[in-house]
């Protein structure tokens, strides 16, 4: 497996930015250099060193991929982020507004005026401008769709129209087709008067009279195939195609199950409605597993490192409320036993493992569980013969980590019966974490909420408080 | 965001599951029959019934995709598994096992004998055998290696030889590779020889006399382009390749970046000794986020919904016998101050939440902090700068949650000492929370460990501890 430790960026892009760093960083000196002296600004402006030091700057930028400058102003603070941000290319404004975070996305909007905004837009594909759309102020969003043709309108408008979830968000409009009773020697004069082809182009879609999608064919087909020979005859009839309103979920793992490149996106009347390529599935792919990370430490959403101290704070807000709330009634439920903590203090002391320990194996139960739902791999035949293993796995665990906990309980408090009362109570609220751990994913699944963001709240709620209550009580019936 | 429980297979793959479980439905009531009414055993294996239903079931299976039997196969429970497995035409084996997770095909390998697996492995190519051997018994893999030719032999060598985490593993030899000094016509007609272009080639790689790399041809040029033109005018002289020995992390992250299909692989001397396509990529960013995961919760492998219960529980033994010993020790630092809690029963209710919300809290640290440690946007000046922005968030938090948490304990126990202890120690736990958990995962990754794996159980060890401390010793000092 790899190690999160070692993940680098390429060469190319660090050593980039390390050059930009020491250009801003030449950039700052001479500012400071102005100030100490109380040089006026317009002289600094002049200044040839300031003047070279910004050209090189420039220069620099304009060679990188849109995705390394990218990756430049999110690693910048603000102030240097957006000094950068001017020096890029307006005509490249566009591709890299898509590239970046949303949260350094909203840095860079905020940054530019209407004018520049709707320019970027104008530069982009109608699906690239319908993922920016939600961060544009109204006028411009307005000012970009007046410059669009009819055509582009209405791609913007359907692009626009499908949640961010499903495969209408994914696909883009660069699609190529290609009728079926046409030879292969016609396509390649088709092609050939292109200039060049779409990226991720690795099939043609295959279309009839009636523009109703009939197959696909691809490009390597098209190479070592007899060009005399008819599209209908060499294309795949039998392919995999998504209607606009799929899950997005669907489609990349038909990508990954698959190993698709490009997929055609029909309509209900199995018309070609767009494509979806392997690099969106990718950052879909990549985007989704980090809203599981995020989500599950209760960060509602990405952060920019170099937000606000109050920005960032009010990210974190609503999690620890959440979790105050649950910690607030663990603790009324250890208020109601302490006649009996102040008779046995010992029991203080050893209630948080009780609590603790099933809390780590009812998150060990939930994680297996959300991945066999998201596979799947959840029926209702199985769901009681999971049930019933993990309770076997949890009855295992209390026996034995019950009975270490019981005698490291017995050794110190050289207490027989609070040694039993140990483990029993170990033994019961791993069971417990078991069901809560296996039954609240589930149940959550049912009721069309993600497993993965509010399951490990409800677990933890529950280990602790029945934790606490488990071994208070028989504490409270059998010690005293 | 996409969620969780909308997740789904593809409904053909869903729907051939449930076919599958149909007849062997179908098939258990034969035998149930068959047990019930004694009849002799060689007798149903005569029976037109049972014949009929397996070879309806072989038929299903034939049609299906192997990714798609890999995913049945992972569905059902181990002896209908097995019975499904044998069903599989021999010839597809091969291809099946590498589609399988690792504890499925675990199960899948213990049910074949030498000979059926030599042939399985046979079918492979080598980079593909590559990933199975670690699986495969040694007698196996000296059978393998007997039936392969020099070059195989070479090629499985060297494939083996690379860490799994590396762009080695990655690689195949599917590699169509060209000459510069040659006409693109010369380069169709080559291409046309082939029967088939192997998946993925998107574009050829160009090499000169002396076999070293010279570029690469994009497909798509190809076919737009005068077929008079040389390769070297038309291929891309800047291109991004990797060596066998680069991350995989690194390859992933320039496949997303420049949206790659695939990318050759060259040695040291800048020949060509393979290439990574995208459909590897997709994986390994699956099973690195998977693993992740997984490793969070403590689990250290992926674990076959079907594996017995003792299996399942000793893959998740490590991780609760860590937490444990770490209680332990929370335990312990409660029982210094049992004095104190003697005396105010009180402190035993509360101090929960004091540990709860500072790992909570530094919970979300982390996870913010892994994740620009893994981007590398953490540089020793911003590390300053990143500690002092979680100092004060956590400086913020304090104030607000623990001006809550001081409000509840007045409310409750009527003490104004209470609240401000109480407050104040919410204050100091949430700050040693956010120092814990932004210099853990960064001390993690400078010794070269995975900062994802180990972190949150020595957040949690500390936050707990230091929780209990702080909470008690203050009490101790200022209440009694």
């Amino acid at each position: 497996m790899p190690r999160v430790a070692e993940r680098e960026r390429t060469p190319g892009v660090q050593q980039a930015l390390d050059q930009v760093k020491a250009l801003l960083q030449k950039h700052r000196i001479v500012e400071s250099m102005v100030h100490k002296q109380d040089m006026p600004r317009h002289e600094l402006v002049e200044s040839l060193v300031h003047k070279q030091n910004l050209a090189e700057l420039q220069k620099k930028l304009d060679k990188l991929h849109p995705a390394d400058v990218a990756y430049i102003l999110e690693a910048l603070p603000l102030e240097e982020r957006l000094m950068v941000w001017d020096l890029v290319k307006a005509e490249r404004d566009g591709e890299i507004l898509l590239e970046v975070s949303d949260a350094v996305r909203e840095t860079l909007i905020a940054d530019m005026d209407s004018q520049e905004l709707v320019a970027a837009a104008e530069q982009l594909d109608t699906d690239q401008i319908a993922d920016l759309v939600q961060d544009l102020p109204q006028d411009v969003v307005a000012g970009v769709f007046q410059s669009l043709s009819v055509e582009e309108r209405e791609q913007l408008r359907s692009a626009m129209s499908y949640p961010e979830d499903s495969v209408g968000a994914l696909m883009d409009f660069d699609m190529v087709s290609v009728r079926d009773d046409v030879t292969l020697e016609v396509v390649l004069r088709y092609l050939r008067r292109m200039d060049e082809l779409p990226d991720h182009t690795d099939q043609l879609f295959v279309v009839d009279r009636d523009e109703t999608t009939k197959g696909v064919l691809p490009i390597n087909r098209l190479i070592v195939t007899d060009p005399e020979v008819m599209v209908a005859s060499v294309m795949n009839a039998d392919f995999i195609s998504f209607s606009p309103d799929d899950k997005a979920q669907k489609a990349a793992q038909a990508f990954e199950r698959y190993d698709l490149v490009s997929a055609p996106v029909v309509d209900q009347r199995n018309r070609l409605a767009g494509r979806v390529t392997v690099d969106k599935v990718v950052d879909f792919i990549r985007e989704e597993s980090e809203a599981e990370l995020l989500g599950k430490a209760g960060l509602r959403e990405e952060e920019d490192i170099f937000a606000s101290v109050w920005k960032s704070a009010k990210n974190r807000w609503l999690w620890l409320a959440v979790n105050l709330c649950t910690a607030f009634f663990a603790s009324r439920v250890i208020g109601v036993f302490e006649g009996t903590i102040e008779k046995l203090v010992a029991l203080a002391t050893l209630m948080p493992i009780v609590a603790g320990i099933a809390g780590n194996s009812g998150n060990q139960t939930t994680t297996l569980i959300i991945r066999a739902l998201a596979l799947g791999q959840v029926t209702p035949e199985n769901a009681r013969r999971m049930i019933l293993k993990e309770l076997a796995i949890s009855l295992l665990n209390g026996l034995v980590w019950g009975g270490v906990a019981g005698l490291f309980a017995w050794w110190l408090y050289h207490s027989v019966a609070l040694g039993v009362v140990m483990m029993n109570a170990m033994l019961l609220n791993l069971l417990v974490g078991a069901l809560v751990g296996i039954l609240v994913p589930m149940a959550m699944q049912r009721l069309g909420r993600d497993p993965a963001i509010g399951s490990s709240v409800l677990l933890t709620f529950t280990t602790d408080s029945m934790g606490f209550f488990i071994f208070l009580g028989l504490a409270t019936v059998f010690l005293l």
